[in-house]
């Protein structure tokens, strides 16, 4: 243990049960009660929603504006149709020109979908489709002449027999709040857009089994289940409009990950529809089943290339009564890794959330967020660590926690922490973290990137892109430590190609060596499709092309995506 | 809530608290420390793993003489080179003759292994391919002339790249603990045998992440990890000669998968030769991966058929110091599943297991086990449940499920429950759940049958056989609660054909028409490998079969078993 300070605990433990730490006006909503939409009181979960939508709808008002910044030809690689309008960056896909194997969209084709759908749910007004045809970032842009908005899986196979004989290419879209261009057309596709699909098809109380249409907003089903006194086992920002289809699809992670694991170890069956339109019954509703290739995992994560999610059984945890949060200060990483090590012992069981931020992402949101100010009064430290419990006794969850801070005081682990003592603190210390991108985009460009990498080898990268960028940029490391989860950030006033290439493939080559993965959790879409090699063999990638080829034989699901085109489609 | 009784908390408190149930004499070994090995105190583990081995043990001697039992046509069906020798008795595979396909080994090859393993690792003595051909239960015989123990991910590969070549088919083969003989020989596979790839490669005491080759002994693996202050997520009776590779290849699911999941979730990487030698490096250390489709599920659970697994990437938690153990009396089913409903909520974060065992069940471990008493004297009660807590923190983990119990008593939930107060003790109870199958084998014949069944309707399978059979045989339903998963064991004094006749396809076909699985944890192996089509749709059948002529096209690993080889091999 190093640098131990002779600092009595029980001074220190005072600190814990008494801080008061000058944030927002308290409020009493409790965010694990489903009160997320009280106006008067916000609950955490409500807090990021609102970010989100908020970001969003920024987002959409800075396009025009910041479009000045946009300037590099990394960036216009896809042309033709397809126009990026970037104001967070990062490597844009390779260019590859529309497949000429693909038709286009006739008015015969238009009557047929009308048959099967009815004509209101065959779209082809050029203000739905512009939103749709754009991702919540503005980043990429399609221009698919038409929307499809199936109510019924055999709705889906029918428009997807369809699709497929007519070498009609489709992109499935649920919530579209992706980060890497996976769920918008990149040319001419066919949107298929599943919001019609929000229905629960089943809920087994003593089990905890949900069985969902793919369509249903990750919120709504939030909701339902804490009415039954269940939880989702996962939660992400965007929860206020991403559906369960796409959750899937995209493998996504999030706030729960830590706690309750992978979508492959919560999800237990799918209905997928394949691209010729037959659909893959697997929608199982059992913990265990040994009976052959669990082929389910197959469609968690491709990102709607390999078929189109219909349906979703999942695992849902008991809604638990306690939870706790802890903003804590630390000297240096090695202390943040220490306290990692020792976390996971001592609130084994208990334990929910563990995320870092350095002291640059401390003070983008100090300098940049209104109403946030400093737990620690004046005082900076290198390092914060955010640690939630959740739990089913509050006293003793408490209780263990408390010892479990003082020791690591006492030990120098920490340096100094609070333990939120209202849902008011515990919002504010929420917003520190989760504030970040917010504050990030306030400060002007910024290249996003969201690696995987061993733990004890995470901040090295952040380390040295400051010391390769010197004083033209502000290098952030944050994220969810517990999960080896690291969002690097780097910010500039404006957009500046030498910095961008001081960054790729540096980066990229970086997380290579180093046995990290290029997406820890956003999947690779559009943006990283020809990056793949970066984590993965050639053997591995040639094996998923092989499974593509066989699932999607003329390659019309999500075309362009997760994979090199190149090995999918003729040029 | 039904069936309140007004009984005083506090004296049924005071029962938990000073239960002395007449037991085998206590000791003092801890069993989450390793210390299994000590002679005169067995823990848990070891208790369940000499349980394992005496029953080999047993099963071997008893072959002979129990052969006797065996006359049914219905067992006879492989024939040739494959005989069948029960003694525990449940469907055989459809007969499917030697596929004229494969070649049948030479002086030629023997050289050509010798010259890639080395003399000593090309084993054609008799005695040793004796035990290698036949599975732990005798119920399975191959006649392979040839094992192979390579030492090396470049061995298996050179073999395998032979193999293929020369259309010489091959049966992984781990520690051979298997119940539907997936790893033995059906006629003359070359054995390739894991057991000299028993190395940790790396271990990650930050993280918990432990990289290991393939024939490790899963008990071992837990020794290595006891040093280190964690614990492997999944625990299995076999643990004292089963590995790691067999593990991940059966997806075993075992005692700890309510508290930690499938392997799905567990497993981070592996590494997988394919059947024409390339190597294929999934073997990631991260938690978080989002960079294309993740090929590693399939070859969890895919039982050797696409490929050796050859090293292994696991999450393992941190061992945590406390755990209780409640053995309760309950008056029915509905209460059985009313307490698992409570249980995960009040329980929710320390819960490890939740076992069931009806009067039947207990009736036979009484008889039939040594110094096994009722713990409840002379009182006997429909069903019996355990519940073990594990968290990090003794006192309040105790006082936990103290109070749970207390309100579960007062509200009529359980009838009757006693908490193990020592080492002894918790054996005890452990012997009496764990010693079902023991109890089974020393009463007569047995049919066994391991199913997934909606928890609402898992009972009703075991009522309608018992009405199904009247007094011709014991029908006994005990398993894993928590996990949906019944064992369902119908016992006579010898076996018969007519109420083998009774029993199946009836039992299949229940658990079909109730959404169930034929195989919850077991696998299909060779046993059920033309039973698919109860659990799994033509569809998904259909894409298995593609996906293993994808990866193994001249069908050379694991012959005939998993999917119907019709599907996959030339008559």
């Amino acid at each position: 243990m190093r640098g131990r300070r002779a600092v009595s605990t029980s001074r220190l433990l005072q600190r814990w049960w008494c801080c008061r730490p000058p944030m927002a006006p308290s409020n009493s909503s409790s965010f694990l009660r489903g009160s997320a939409k009280q106006a008067s009181g916000p609950s955490r979960a409500a807090g990021r929603s609102s970010t989100f939508h908020q970001n969003l709808k920024q987002e959409a008002s800075n396009s025009q504006l910041n479009s000045r910044d946009f300037r590099s030809s990394e960036f216009a690689t896809l042309r033709g149709t397809l126009s990026l309008n970037c104001r967070s960056f990062g490597s844009a896909a390779t260019k590859f020109p529309r497949s000429p194997a693909f038709s286009r969209i006739t008015s015969e084709d238009i009557y047929h979908f009308k048959e099967i759908l009815g004509e209101k749910n065959v779209i082809q007004d050029e203000d739905r489709l512009s939103t749709a045809n754009s991702d919540w970032m503005k980043k990429y842009r399609g221009s698919s002449q038409l929307l499809l908005a199936p109510g019924s899986t055999e709705e889906v196979s029918q428009i997807l027999h369809y699709c497929d004989s007519r070498y009609l290419a489709v992109v499935p879209q649920g919530g579209n709040t992706g980060l890497v261009g996976g769920s918008v057309p990149v040319y001419d596709e066919v949107i298929v857009n599943m919001n019609r699909m929000d229905k629960i098809v089943s809920f087994d109380q003593i089990s905890g089994i949900l069985v969902c249409e793919a369509g249903c907003i990750l919120e709504n089903v939030g909701a339902f289940l804490a009415n039954e006194g269940f939880i989702m086992p996962l939660d992400l920002g965007a929860k206020g409009s991403c559906q369960i289809g796409g959750n899937v699809s995209t493998n996504a992670g999030g706030l729960r990950f830590l706690r309750y694991g992978s979508l492959h170890g919560n999800i237990l069956g799918l209905e997928v529809v394949l691209a010729n339109g037959s659909v893959l019954d697997m929608l199982g509703t059992l913990r265990k089943d040994n009976t052959g290739y669990d082929l389910k995992h197959l469609f968690i994560g491709s990102e709607g290339t390999l078929g189109i999610v219909t349906k979703v059984s999942v695992l849902t945890p008991p809604q638990l009564a306690s939870t706790n949060l802890a903003l804590l200060a630390c000297r240096d990483y090695f202390s943040c890794q220490k306290l990692l090590f020792e976390a996971r012992r001592a609130l084994g069981e208990i334990i929910s959330a563990f995320e870092f931020m350095d002291c640059h992402s401390m003070e983008m949101v100090l300098k940049y967020l209104e109403g946030v100010r400093n737990p620690f009064s004046s005082s900076m430290y290198d390092f914060y660590v955010l640690i939630e419990t959740t739990g089913s006794d509050e006293a003793s969850d408490k209780s263990k926690l408390e010892a479990f801070l003082g020791r690591s005081m006492e030990n120098g682990i920490i340096d100094d922490g609070v333990i939120a003592q209202d849902m008011s603190q515990t919002m504010s210390f929420w917003r520190m973290r989760e504030g970040i991108t917010e504050a990030l985009v306030k400060a002007g460009a910024v290249y996003k990137y969201d690696l995987s990498i061993p733990v004890d080898k995470l901040y090295d990268i952040v380390e040295e892109m400051r010391s390769r960028l010197g004083h033209s940029a502000k290098v952030l490391g944050y994220g969810h430590l517990g999960d080896s989860n690291l969002h690097l950030n780097i910010s500039t006033a404006t957009y500046d190609e030498d910095i961008f290439a001081k960054i790729e493939p540096f980066v990229y080559e970086w997380t290579a060596k180093n046995k990290g993965s290029i997406s820890a959790e956003h999947g690779l879409g559009l943006m990283k499709a020809d990056k793949i090699y970066y984590s993965k063999t050639p053997e591995a990638v040639n094996l998923m092309a092989s499974i593509k080829r066989l699932l999607d034989p003329k390659g019309i699901l999500n075309p362009y995506k997760v994979l090199p085109p190149s090995l999918i489609l003729p040029n």
